[in-house]
């Protein structure tokens, strides 16, 4: 008897048969119970990992590579860990397309087998477990980026981000989540499900690197290299509380990226990690951006890495702060972030000045998903409905607000001119702000919200602008978590700041969702910015910040 | 009695003006004697300027500079000679579109002042004379591009090319014409008439740097920045036998240069010297790549400028020789100059190895084309008939050959995509040659024909594909007069080649056009290419070149 293939079976039979290449000695009895939202400490209680896996897993990636490197730690075990917490992340929060253990074990062990017999590691993470998220092309791995199209896609060579960290010597063992269309601050799928915030599993994980952020968070992976074209890298590491940068994207290595309409380089993605700290995103980044093993890339500078003299000890610095974008206010603990990070930064002797836009936000934020959208996203929605899934409901209600259509070529030449026009504009802003710093330099850097909330209820439409101004300045930028602080129904209560409501749906609809007792003890982080192309720099004065706030 | 405006009155009025603006001491007793083709000698034989004035202006720019720098010069008579020497360069070739020499005059008193007071020059070009396209947005001059339609078009701000170069001292004297709509490899406008070649006035001075190629080579500017999207530096260079280079677009900095049709971002434009040595070819670029004195740029990268290590005495070189692109046949002159260059490599112990584009030059081309002209070059059709003025016959003839038609945006993401393809796959047949090479490097650089003739006599339909190459993969590429060669017509007799027809109209045109008679003593060159970003290597590697071949 002939069973009917339907979006729905291939769905099942696609979530089944990753939860079937999980060994049974890391399965789970069942499902996670539904009142239990926080379940971060899940792999400590499930008794599946010993103290030791335990132990590693929660480890960085610059605590675990010198070990990795002189040999006080084996490849094998280490990645045995990972695959371990990563199998119990993945049953917790359901953030991976594919778990491939016994092939990362074999790797690791060749690579311990050559630190062994010649006494070098074959590159900076060598025997490091690293995820790779579902939208990089990888030789013999199912590229599906959320489509049940593409649920047997199957890749037949590497992405160059793919190639420059297996060069590197990292171990891939997992891929990660990401949403139907890409095109989410939220990692959802009819393929795949919903990727769950480990904080709060009602709460969104982010998106589009939606699984990379949950598993790192688990400490499933050290750390995962994520993408962002609106916020993709971003607002996983903000809600899951992680560190993060989304690098200059003309620096990064886009050849093998997936996407259902390439061709698009007015807003171009970028590349940079999710990780556990400011010196694993240095790491990592400086690895990212300087190609790393690759012989030749043609769709990044090759600008040499810059190893940038930190600022001196009892250097004055004068930062930048912009609370809101005029179009939606952020939340109570958003905006306390913000000044509490000021406060620190004043208390060491540095400045803080206001900064804002030169331009309308609201404007800009049109202008960049009519960028993002040239076709009117024809391509991602023939791609959704050629399989009969159906297509995530606010995608649509997104494309109708921001009045997406096909654009003519001189309407793409006009939004092009416009969007030359704001890099310029931002750009003589931040270095006139030398006539307001008392170093007589321009601001060191910008300190502004991720978002505006620390992540929100699954399915909310949110306002992306926080995150995606930055895409189209190309500008790049670190989110940072403020490790001592989280949200505070006390603190952070609805009534206490001074809201004006904005005139717009986004505003209204951020303000009414926030509740202090739901969003209780959601992380908190900032995003740090520097102008484009300065990415050593804006890694340095990020350590600066991390060192006054999170030391 | 009113007399009607018509595109011929305006431009009679503008041609008459422009000659009226230049002293009478600077005037010729009338137009240059038709039979008199080589103009050269003109300045010399003249009897206008002094034997200091022809002794100055035939200095090169890194001749003039430490005397400049020195005080032993002044930017008084330096400037003086120069604008001598122009009057008289325009008077036989037709080169301005603006003179003023008393403002030049003015700014060379100024900055002579400054050093004798500060004893420091205010930049690397201090008090340096230095012609500017008429391409290039500069307070308070007309950009008219060619076009009637903008001959009274004033400048209300500098371009970020004319800053730097103003940064860096140089004095501005004069504007260079360009052709109608810029796209075209010789230089004539209904505006301005046409440019000629000063070795033979009825050859074509290039285009569309055409005013530079040919005020450059009539010593009337020690340099000029040139731009090219599509040979417009290269072919003024290669057919005014001058040393020329299109650095990486990407480095450029474009911000103010006039187009009909901002928006597209496809192709990019580049900026770089027309000039008379290496010397002066270096340290032009240099100062252009490092936006020099601009305080932000946001059109151009900014990499630093990596002072390059010469390839050492005796080391040998290995460099790709592509003598064809298999589209349209280079004139047997063309042909030989490559040979001879690469016996001379080889007689220095350099190796020499064939080299083919990994793809179909004549699909490329149409690409080119199509990308150049994503809206069917209405833009600049309508500008061109909003004035009355005809468009140049053989811009159509090109539109229709190539099948130029307004793009959907589906269309242009497909040729983008291509594009990339494109960079992809000549950059990996490059790194492939380390395979073939004797160095066990890839070739150190490409030779390659800067076009299929020694210039043509005006109004010729052309092949591009030479030079637009270079624009569609981003690589930088240099131009050098092969000084020890000209064409002959003993050495390159037409039948002396074993030519087989191509397929195509561009190779038949090419090919009926040549009579060795006719090209007699036409300046050789070559090209010299590297990949994108590398332009501190291809200099040091064309400084080699240039030792070997004319020292």
């Amino acid at each position: 008897m002939a069973t009917v293939t339907t979006w729905q079976t291939i769905a099942t039979e696609s979530q089944e048969s990753l939860l079937n290449s999980i060994p049974t000695k890391w399965r789970l009895p069942g499902p996670v119970d539904a009142s239990i939202t926080d379940v971060r400490s899940i792999p400590r209680t499930c008794g599946l990992l010993t103290e030791k896996q335990l132990e590693l897993t929660e480890q960085t990636a610059s605590e675990l590579l010198p070990k990795l490197h002189d040999g006080t730690l084996s490849s094998a075990e280490v990645t045995e860990a990972f695959c371990a917490r990563a199998a119990i992340a993945h049953q917790c929060v359901n953030c991976l397309t594919a778990f491939f253990s016994e092939e990362a074990m074999a790797r690791a062990r060749e690579l311990d087998g050559i630190l062994a017999k010649t006494g070098k590691p074959v590159g900076p993470l060598h025997g490091l477990p690293v995820g790779i998220k579902d939208i990089f092309h990888m030789k013999g791995k199912r590229l599906t980026m959320g489509y049940v199209a593409w649920h047997d896609n199957e890749c037949t060579t590497d992405a160059s981000v793919v190639q420059i960290l297996r060069n590197a010597g990292a171990v891939f063992f997992v891929r990660t989540t990401m949403p139907q269309t890409g095109m989410f601050l939220e990692t959802w799928s009819n393929l795949w499900g919903r990727t769950k915030n480990p904080f709060n599993t009602n709460f969104s994980a982010g998106g589009s690197s939606g699984g990379d952020g949950a598993l790192v968070a688990m400490r499933g992976a050290p750390f995962c290299p994520s993408t962002d074209i609106g916020g993709s890298i971003r607002a996983p590491g903000t809600f899951n509380g992680l560190y993060a940068m989304r690098p200059t994207s003309e620096r990064t290595a886009k050849r093998g990226m997936g996407t259902a309409a390439p061709g698009q380089i007015s807003i171009k993605v970028s590349c940079g990690p999710n990780c556990h700290s400011m010196s694993d995103l240095k790491l990592v980044t400086e690895i990212l951006l300087t190609h790393h093993g690759l012989p030749f890339e043609t769709t990044a500078v090759p600008m040499p890495w810059r190893k940038q003299i930190r600022a001196q000890q009892g250097d004055k610095l004068c930062f930048g702060l912009m609370t809101t974008d005029d179009c939606v206010t952020p939340h109570p603990p958003i905006a306390r972030a913000l000044q509490e990070t000021a406060a620190k930064l004043r208390s060491a002797g540095h400045e803080v000045i206001e900064f804002k836009p030169p331009f309308d936000c609201w404007e800009i934020a049109h202008a960049t998903w009519q960028l993002w959208f040239q076709t009117g996203a024809k391509e991602t929605i023939d791609l959704v409905e050629s399989s009969g899934e159906p297509i995530y409901s606010t995608f649509q209600w997104y494309l109708d607000f921001f009045k997406i259509k096909p654009l003519t070529v001189p309407e793409l030449f006009k939004l092009n001119t416009k969007l030359a026009e704001c890099r310029y504009s931002f750009t003589r802003a931040w270095h006139e702000t030398s006539e307001r710093t008392g170093t007589s330099r321009p601001i060191d850097a910008l300190i502004a919200p991720c978002a505006p909330s620390a992540s929100f209820p699954h399915g909310h439409t949110v306002w992306w602008g926080y995150f995606s101004l930055w895409n189209l300045l190309d500008y790049p930028s670190v989110v940072m978590p403020m490790k001592k602080m989280r949200v505070d129904p006390i603190k952070d209560a609805k009534g206490d700041i001074n809201y004006t409501p904005k005139d717009n749906v986004f505003d209204k609809m951020n303000w009414e969702m926030y509740d202090p007792e739901l969003w209780k003890n959601q992380p908190l982080t900032i995003q740090i910015v520097k102008p484009q192309f300065m990415d050593e720099e804006l890694i340095s004065v990020s350590e600066t910040i991390d060192e006054l706030c999170n030391a």
